[in-house]
């Protein structure tokens, strides 16, 4: 469950009305999970919603339909929300659903849509009826998610500084000789106890040459003197995530890896001072880029800059280089939008180091959502 | 990373190479995470194969590039991979690969791409070559991995025997007073301790009034004379998930807990009575809903009997109702094969019981893969 007010549920449908409205479409079918979260406030593993110019129609099995009838009684109610209970098969409701409405253009998220799902509504839709269009849309909700809301922001923030306080306790808890599985059990633990209902992604705890694998799993490697530790990790609070991530060093740090280190951090805080509303996300990805290459480290820097953060923990503005096959939409960043700041430099057997933020651009900056020291800490 | 020896996944890109054969298809490219896991051992958030008769050819970035590669050294390494490195755009490169090889008719997974990827590798490859046909496939790998081999089995029934341990454990340490959350985490630190890599899916702890949803997510409530509580955990293991619920009663039950409890409890026994090698997956189901119609329960039963298990927790084959809308594909069920068993009886506002264990179909019938007390336990 989220738990954003009926009225912010109320803009938020009506700016997909709008969309609706512009394009000519009678409804929109909805199959994204977090859209539907955005849109009703369920937070369940399987649902599906036709929102038209009147009503909120909520598909849901009957693993969920007490829950949803109740949440209907609260503050968080979603407005004008009528359920349909799923019975078997969620499309073979869906096109029943559609066949017997007088909706001639019916939008649906084709990037949430697998081709099967997508030809088998068609065929079944076009087996009762020739009276259903079915049109391929594209982001009209996630277009609204990326500027988050008063209420979003607000849970953002208290996440990240949930978040922060659960960074300075696994600091203080990262002991030499621990495994990174345990080390990993540890982050959960305080992630668990600052009130996050669960991990926002597999925690990484990627220890010495597995520092170098931006993505790694937790081993039963023992950290070790020397070794460089990148602690990756993040929780959903309220249906909302946030991401962190701290470098530490086992014992004292060799010139070199001071040397790495100061080149990422110094990325970091070129890239967060770069944000500003208006800023392209390109030029943002470019200013931690261009610090690396400054201490030659940029081929060392393989992923992007940053991400969006909200419902998904991977979502818009991706702040990344600039390449002829890169989606260029949402190019400026606004005010209300939450992303990661996340450079890195990795060197394959030897080792690796990131540090990452989460910000909100505000309207006249910056504001950072994650406050935990960024010093080089040498743990014992 | 999953383990399986280089020989077993020989076998399994054999048995994809004659599915494409046998529809004349040069190559398959693979979308789905899990069915990549299960060709490659990769484990991963993000990659593309294209399994052609010769060739793995694996596409990924550079956050996974180098642990590939040094899996590559291993004794489950993957035979005849070619890596194939992902800069920018997952389907930019895709769509370059597959214009540039002299492949007529490649098929893909059409329940693992969704139509935005599809329209836009189809307009790509069109602007480029008429040379390449995109062909809708479906279940190639999932046909196969239906049917486990005797590497799956084996971490299967490993995996099953920890999720055992834990739930002893877990058994032992629910107490009056507790918040759902509090056990919920108690239950993760279990799974941990007996070697799980995360759990599989959202612990449900579900306590009073909440055990009367299925899909309860844990709250502050606390555990209170009288209560019944669903405990519904599982783990994956070697890339594998196993599956486990048991009800407990806190303080002493009564009459109508037992009376409830008992009728759930039989339609388990029945249920798991009624696995052998041939029967139909939807008589199975009947077993179970049989019994609590007996009991005059069968309204309060709405979800299905079980599921698969393997890679994906939810998995074929689904053991559910037959409906005209239902899929009937793998109608029977066959050696090899390991799902749940895991009826219910829920109550609104009142509460609910579900039992809940894995199961493996044998050649002569069934083994259970999880071994707990399924007697109602009293707590104090």
């Amino acid at each position: 469950m989220s738990h954003a007010p009926s009225r912010a549920l109320d803009r938020r449908h009506a700016a997909v009305r709008e969309q609706l409205a512009s394009t000519s479409l009678d409804a929109l079918v909805v199959t994204s999970l977090a859209n539907i979260t955005y849109l009703t406030n369920f937070s369940g593993s399987a649902a599906a919603v036709v929102l038209t110019p009147d009503v909120v129609y909520f598909l849901t099995d009957s693993r969920y339909t007490t829950s949803v009838a109740q949440a209907q009684a609260e503050a968080f109610a979603c407005p004008r929300l009528e359920l349909v209970t799923v019975e078997g098969s969620y499309d073979a409701t869906l096109a029943h659903f559609l066949a017997t409405r007088a909706m001639p253009r019916v939008g649906f998220e084709a990037a949430h849509l697998t081709v099967n799902r997508f030809n088998w509504l068609q065929r079944t839709l076009a087996s009762v009826t020739a009276d259903v269009e079915l049109v391929a849309t594209e982001g009209i909700v996630e277009g609204r998610r990326v500027v988050k809301d008063d209420y979003e922001i607000d849970v953002l923030k208290e996440a990240g500084r949930r978040l922060s306080r659960a960074a300075s306790r696994v600091l203080d808890t990262v002991r030499r000789g621990m495994t990174e599985r345990d080390v990993a059990f540890a982050i959960e633990q305080h992630l668990h106890e600052v009130g996050f209902a669960r991990p926002a992604f597999e925690t990484i705890v990627a220890s010495g040459p597995n520092a170098a694998l931006p993505h790694a799993r937790p081993t039963e490697r023992k950290l070790a003197e020397g070794d460089l530790v990148v602690l990756d990790f993040g929780g959903v609070y309220d249906s909302y995530c946030v991401d962190l991530t701290r470098t530490v060093c086992i014992g004292q740090p060799s010139p070199r890896v001071r040397e790495v280190y100061n080149a990422v951090l110094a990325a970091h805080d070129d890239a967060v001072a770069a944000v500003a509303p208006g800023q392209s996300r390109f030029a943002i990805d470019g200013a931690a880029r261009d610090c690396l290459a400054q201490a030659g480290m940029d081929d060392a820097f393989g992923h992007g800059t940053g991400h969006g953060l909200g419902i998904d923990v991977h979502e818009d503005p991706r702040i990344v280089r600039r390449r002829p096959d890169v989606d260029v939409r949402h190019e400026f960043v606004a005010p209300g939008m939450v992303f990661t700041i996340e450079p890195g430099a990795y060197f394959p057997d030897w080792g690796g180091v990131r540090i990452e933020d989460d910000v909100l651009v505000t309207d006249t900056g910056v504001e950072l959502l994650t406050h935990v020291t960024t010093e080089l800490l040498e743990i014992h």
